[in-house]
């Protein structure tokens, strides 16, 4: 299939790249991707070539520190990064971005011992993370045996298990119902992920189920201590993840935005009763575009901020506090909420300036919307408003939480 | 394939129905329809076997008068019924709805002869009328030849023309370059329907290409006296095209809230924080249910009074003035606004009330929005807008052509 | 002062007026109301002339039916003659509809003689009926003394108090805490209403409060046979009030349209950049005309609709079922949002095409705004969304209070 | 009168103030505006007792650099003073900030001699600068006598001239129709500023008309080398003025939140049907101060983004390409536009949660709305939107104008 025959114009691992190489690694795989991104959407499926892209880029290792093999990036640039792939491709951006959060994950629920090791072999051997961790769907079990547990029942939602090399799962204990973490290998026996995931936006995130038969999970592998949410620094978690959703929605509406835009430029039409000469002159053309500019541009910028006081709170490790936490929160919401809001008016209105023949099924402009709209179902926007609300009103800050 | 060899749950058709039978066979159509709808939008294609329902269904005769063998039905009534149908598939209502177009061009444009000959036809012999019309596309030529011309062109956007019997055709006269529309049937030499539409929404109205390779068209084929936008009466056609895509806007917006409502009252998940114990009284869920009925239901209400100022327009004949039929456009274009906006935000934010798990590729719910999408870019809403403005500010009626 | 002294253009009232002859009055005392509107909102207090004028118009006996003296206009008529006013002046609409509020309290809550001879009263002397009954307001207690009751304590916004001839009064009984509404001449001994009105909008309501210091209340004047709530019929009394409400509201909304217009139309400037030669065809003002208009169109469909059902429903009395009286209900609230909507949105942005000049505080356009932002918070819309919502959702009708 | 005569407790003058200080000045005159802000709102005309508080607190010259005499604050913190001015008094914060905005001009159009003299008296006499430059207002002839210009016409919108020490004017000259503009004593013979402002907003800003009759104006006086919009670094005044705008427009948002969320702080009542025991919990009430802050953290950010660019742009001089000057204007106008639809949404809807009781008129809460109103008026914002779809579609910068 052409998708997969094509070549890989992606560099070799670079080993003391500078942050433009990394962003220029980052672009090269936007381009590439962005080559099938709409035929790949209609697949489905699991894109073997292009997830071996990332991989060969190097990429994977991105916020790894230097002196555990890593190339030691920000969260301000992880970020950027993951919006440059969402552009072209949301799906690809997603799984990989989780790669990050699988690693903050290791950071902040396990001990030093633990996350030094992992991080060292993740850079070493070129690790990729899945997730099996849904802390809504409590379906796993975990039961003691001597010095292992065992781990029996489902996941939902397992974005990215799929082709990975370790993931991170959860289960509830049989006794205390305590939620427990742990990392493991994806091969290991009692594993099954399923391939069943089809859905009407991200396609290619494999967000399926993974299946728990007599996993053996050794106490070492649990990243209990000091485990999720224990510390306003722990709990710092949910805030990755949700700058995570907020950088690829806003890719996303970037990416709606390019495409929509070489339609309008090729266009050759302008309607009857327009005061212009061209499209590219149109009034209603030239709001709607500055409409769309304007919005991203603020969700873009709330982005950036968010990731730049993330990456300070990160720096504070344990000392950090809940306040300082509580304004990371705020700031990250904010974010979520006005890039949701203008991702999904971009995303669904570019069609608008760009015309009736960019619906057109061959070039798939509807996966936009399509991936915006299901990414931005993760959790309700409503609580988001309303914790910012909460905090407005009553000073409070967001609850720690796996989604605040 | 399980789509096509499903028994057909229609009634024969009825000889002389009441109103209230023919909602009925609507609403019967429209529920077989349904149950796969999301099934044959996947596919593509042309949706052989319900169209063939609706042929026997006899609906495709609701617009001729009883006298020429037809049900007679109002216009009123015929947009309700469209909107049945578009509830459960807006492909099918496209191309159902289109018979009516096809036959209303016929009686505006054709001499009382030919559209009484053409009805009684239609209605006797249950013809399906197909369109290849599209003003805007100029690439066929009609040629002069003896006692007929030659057509030989292409013609995009040709909804219906795929297994339709006849079809509204129409060119541009080599010598004069008049713009001229023609009846013929489908099946003539000369005439070939390519299956080239493949699209993100409305995916089964074949609204392809047709070509036309030395089609012979009779002259007394020419509904060209009085033909078209030659009075206020004979412009009524693009109200009545209008009126159809606002009614099948609005069948879309119903029919997204209400799969919508069936995921929400299915759900057992409330989300965490919220003061309702169960999703039916969470207190976002009841508010955006509410702010998509109110827009739905305004625009329903102008969409009704739309059909009835059309209707009353309809009945004055040749005796219409500017300004009735400028009453008439004024309505029709906010019906259109008002459910452009409310039905894109309805199948759009329907999700987030439904909940992630309403995304399944199974259920299709994107399809709603996907269809939507597509069929308000048919013509820009910004300049239905401008021309309610026009009026407002400056007191003109929307000017007579095939879009206002 | 000149607003006073100016002479009342209002024809004399009319004996056995016609429909259209209504209207026609309706329409003058709006022209005559406009002429002070803006310098009358700036003084606040109470519009004597302009009371005078509706007094004379015999506009106040226009829902009372013929048999008893009045014109009998059914309610569409009714709610169409508010809104005529409310163009014009907002705060006038305000207390000449609440005579019809009142009336009809006295129809749902009294019993088959009390109204009558009240209704009767009312036509032969050209009663104006003040408001004193706030159901929120909890501070007037009715204590029994032999055959009557004495009545203490306060009410507030109690619109259309002053320069009133009877009031609907209502208190909390002293000993069963019951709610009981009773009618009484303003006169009486032991009322006293206040001049402490002075709010952002609806400056000439008189909302002020009212002060009960022993007003002695005979039995018979107690509307509590059948009294409040006590069928869906009696209950009907808040769809006429919210009604009343909306037709305000749209009135606001046109009348600051209208109003908008005056100044473009007059407006030489068009904006450096437009392709328009004059501000007349300037793109994006007829752009946003045209949003005026659909978004006002909608709400005034739904407005009349909703007057269509009520006046049904007001003719069948007692036997007047809750899913009848939930169906008005639902329309109202359509329409109630609709409007509140609509007209939040045109009196604010009607600026963006009138014009900065258009602020100067002599024309005092901001009053559209601000009388329609103080009227829409008489109570809460999201309750009236949540309460659509839970129709939609859960088929429940809304509850019958003094809101819904 | 009560207003003038409170005792004002503002720092004395600081010599050579700390950043923090500077900010903790403005923070004072803003808590001592705010105490009569509602009822000069209402009393209109020249707020002399707080302009004098301005003077008294040395903020005048915050602009100017140390080396002239001044405190040398960058743009960014120039515009955050001016935000927290506005959020208690927008008509203060608009003719204080209109010192910077005339300073800048004089920077920006006079030689280098020019403004660092006038620098330099500016700081050593603590003089304010008044508005007469309107470049839209044509009506002002310059006409060459000897070895000086005689000035005579009018000038509109002259913000902040009356109880100005000095004036920048414009003219059109008699001969060659070129713009010109000029800094003069507000005093000198011949320049008459009338006491014509009324609006219904922005009341204190005394931006009414200025008469010239024979106003004597010297050659030296002239800022025209070089002169308005003669290079990118010159035409940097738009922007400058841009950006006062866009941060006034923000304070009143923030204004307005603070003074709502005081009110629902205070508020007892719950509406009937909320799930919550307070207000305070109300999902509604959350949702929106949610809503409110989101929009208004995302035009913040543009802002001082906009700021930082301003200020990197500034330093450049007449080396400031541009490009460079391109990227502050897109930047500005994304600030300018999302401030403008935050704000205008803040100040209409803070009404929904404040509750009713907040529209008494001697709260004053109108004002908000009413003053962002009347300012963001001030030219298009259709036009910027336009400019940044030009860029977004055809990479075209917006053009130098004095508002763009």
């Amino acid at each position: 299939m052409a998708v997969v025959a094509q070549e890989i114009p992606i560099n070799p691992r670079l080993t003391e790249p500078t942050t433009a190489q990394l962003f220029a690694q980052a672009e090269q795989l936007s381009a590439y991707f962005y080559e099938t991104a709409a035929e790949r959407d209609k697949q489905g499926g699991t894109p073997l070539a292009q997830r071996q892209a990332i991989r060969d880029s190097g990429l994977l290792k991105l916020s790894i520190a230097k002196e555990f093999g890593g190339y030691g990036l920000a969260w301000p640039d992880i970020y950027k990064i993951i919006r440059i792939i969402a552009r072209a491709d949301s799906s690809l951006a997603h799984v990989f971005a989780f790669q990050f959060l699988m690693l903050a994950s290791i950071r902040l629920y396990g001990s030093g011992e633990q996350w030094q090791s992992l991080f060292k072999e993740t850079a070493a051997q070129n690790l990729w993370w899945g997730n099996a961790l849904n802390p809504l769907d409590t379906r796993t079990i975990a039961s003691e045996a001597a010095e292992h547990l065992l781990f029996n029942g489902f996941k939902s939602f397992c974005s990215g298990a799929t082709d990975s090399d370790r993931l991170i799962v959860s289960a509830i204990t049989a006794d205390t119902k305590k939620f427990i973490v742990a990392a493991v290998p994806t091969q290991r026996a009692g594993i099954y992920v399923h391939d069943d995931w089809d859905n009407m936006g991200q396609r290619q995130t494999d967000s399926g189920s993974v299946e728990f038969k007599g996993l053996r999970v050794e106490k070492q592998e649990l990243l209990i201590n000091p485990g999720p949410l224990s510390s306003p620094f722990s709990s710092l978690r949910s805030m990755v993840a949700q700058l995570i959703f907020t950088n690829i929605y806003i890719g996303l509406a970037e990416g709606a935005l390019q495409e929509g835009k070489k339609y309008t430029q090729t266009s050759s039409r302008v309607w009857s009763g327009s005061l212009a000469q061209t499209i590219q002159e149109d009034p209603y053309t030239l709001l709607h575009y500055g409409e769309f500019w304007a919005s991203i541009d603020g969700a873009r910028l709330l982005a950036d901020h968010a990731a730049a006081l993330l990456d300070n709170a990160w720096g504070k490790g344990l000392a950090l506090t809940d306040a300082e936490r509580g304004e990371v929160a705020l700031a990250v919401f904010s974010a979520k909420v006005n890039s949701t809001k203008a991702g999904l008016d971009v995303t669904s209105r570019i069609f608008e300036v760009a015309g009736a023949r960019a619906t057109t099924a061959k070039l798939g402009m509807d996966r936009f919307w399509r991936n915006l709209r299901v990414y931005t179902l993760h959790d309700p926007i409503d609580y988001k408003l309303r914790d910012l609300g909460d905090w407005v009103l009553n000073g409070n800050y967001p609850a720690h939480s796996f989604y605040s």
